[in-house]
């Protein structure tokens, strides 16, 4: 089957690799209906994150069920499924807690831009998308399996209530989504952070209600001056840099919390002036299991649509491409298909 | 009037001061009934905090008005009366939710441990204790004024639920207040990480259900022991150095909480760590005028006792042995009689 790896830094390839198989018997193995690039993906790809080793890429994955092993009994073969990039048990204390990817059994889904991949735990990681789906809710059902629900595991974590006003750090893919997420969860006034035209555009569609392009201390001053000088309720820092980080957590009014989703990468937090800010902090890899099954029902009903933070679509073959467009940002996010 | 007066690193005595006059039409100024010393003033105490020129001590009191600006209409003299630390408007936008020493007008009530003190914003910032008042009750509602307030705050900071299981890390009269918090609010096991004997029984008396003498990482393997492996619901922080965070955070389960309310001296969070780790952080100066209503009617109803921190009694004369006392681990917490 064909599956792309990365080599070192900005030098992805299509290749031929073995077609997974089940290993355990509460794995499944899918058939790839549609994958996509992970702003994550590029930590790799810019050499930011080491690549040691030809690494298969990819985490986010829509299918159809080809093959289950024998323990697996809520997942049937030919079934159109999304699932999460952890696999997860959905039943250890963790995620009865709501953290499947902090499950006691979590295993990394990786590989996803390929023909075919294997899901460990198959029962408590994917979710069956039942009835004839529509093409056209193909990429919404695609974001769910991450950025989307990262996006509103970024407004959970924040607190986002009816009423608040909210601001997103970051418009790639998961900041666009958290602006759906905020909108959804009831926020009054949703401010998004962005530079680029497209973006701003996209953010308005979703529901912000106004645009900030300054960054930093002035990006931070602007949110005070819209806010009557004390900050946002929540901020969804949806980057991972120190300079996000801060900009996020200086936008928090004292009793806000910032939800913070983008992997960080050098970020420090000094506790002192955390202490003194008032604001609460939580982060993490998305949970997307535990909001799979509302977030799949919100595009059905045509509620959300977060497909359309796929501005490029490609046939597999050239996910290349596609990695080097996001790369130069003229692609918020490209969809692969197989 | 007599007040301490701190002049170099363990060198506290008491002088003849200025008795503080009304300086605002917002302030009043209370004889001090009873008043005491603080965790946090050994920071400056042991010259950890520098201290550059004399400074008076204290900012824990309960005392009647004596004196009362023209602009105050709740507050009347010949009140009994509990503050907080900071004084508050208790009406701007953070103290409408609930962040009183967040206030936009906020101001430090110093040296307190004074024949008198002046309270500024006196209407935002005192609450009146009704009725006759038995001595009895004296010490517990001077540690509402800032400990019990503080230990409350940690508690509603690492949202602590009924049911919940809960660690108090440091057993400091913070610490042990913290116990009584996290009780009162419905915590089934507490566990209290204390290796002295006294603070050990004061914090059984006060609702702890298990004592941990372990620190740093085996205090973090002996909590995930008693918690299925997974760690607490809450943690409490309240000591606030780089190895009680630590073992604040990596004591916590995924999914839960810690309250930090140990002013955090060289204290820095690794944002990759706090991400992976799912727990949510929030601290601060603990807003003690939003709770002091309730607490000091939990005092009056004798549903809490937070009064027994106070295992040592002296006269204001007297303030040079409170702290010593203190600093060598002899008393929990000092009370001074003006």
């Amino acid at each position: 089957m064909r599956a792309t790896v990365l080599y070192a830094p900005r030098d992805v390839r299509v290749e031929d690799r073995p077609k997974p198989t089940l290993q355990q018997p509460t794995d499944v193995v899918i058939r790839t209906v549609a994958t996509c690039v992970c702003g994550s993906d590029l930590w790799d790809y810019r050499g930011i994150n080491k690549v040691t080793e030809p690494t298969p890429g990819g985490h986010e994955y829509v299918g159809i069920v080809e093959e289950a092993g024998n323990e697996v009994t809520g997942i049937k073969p030919g079934q159109l499924v999304v699932g999460s990039f952890f696999a997860s048990d959905n039943t250890c204390p963790n995620c009865e807690n709501g953290y499947q990817t902090s499950c006691l059994h979590r295993e990394f889904v990786g590989g996803a831009q390929a023909d075919y991949v294997r899901v460990p735990l198959a029962d408590g990681t994917l979710v069956h998308v039942p009835g004839d789906v529509a093409e056209e809710h193909l990429p919404s059902l695609l974001a769910c399996s991450d950025v989307m629900g990262t996006g509103w595991y970024a407004a959970v974590a924040a607190q986002v209530k009816p009423g608040d006003t909210v601001v997103a750090v970051g418009d790639g893919a998961v900041g666009l989504c958290a602006v759906i997420a905020a909108k959804e969860l009831g926020a009054e006034r949703i401010i998004a952070m962005s530079r680029h035209e497209p973006r701003q555009k996209l953010a308005r569609e979703f529901g912000a209600t106004d645009i900030l392009a300054a960054r930093g201390e002035e990006g931070v001053a602007q949110v005070k001056e819209l806010t009557g000088g004390v900050g946002a309720d929540a901020v969804l820092e949806c980057v991972g840099t120190p300079e996000s980080m801060q900009q996020a957590l200086r936008s928090t009014r004292p009793g806000g919390n910032v939800g913070f989703v983008g992997v960080p990468h050098g970020v420090q937090i000094d506790g002192e002036e955390l202490f003194f800010s008032h604001v609460a902090l939580r982060g993490g890899p998305a949970p997307v299991r535990a909001f799979l099954p509302d977030l799949i029902n919100r595009v059905l009903d045509g509620r959300i649509n977060p497909g359309k933070v796929f501005d490029l679509e490609l046939p597999l073959d050239q996910a290349a491409e596609g990695y080097q467009a996001m790369d130069e940002r003229r692609a918020i996010k490209t969809l692969l298909r197989p």
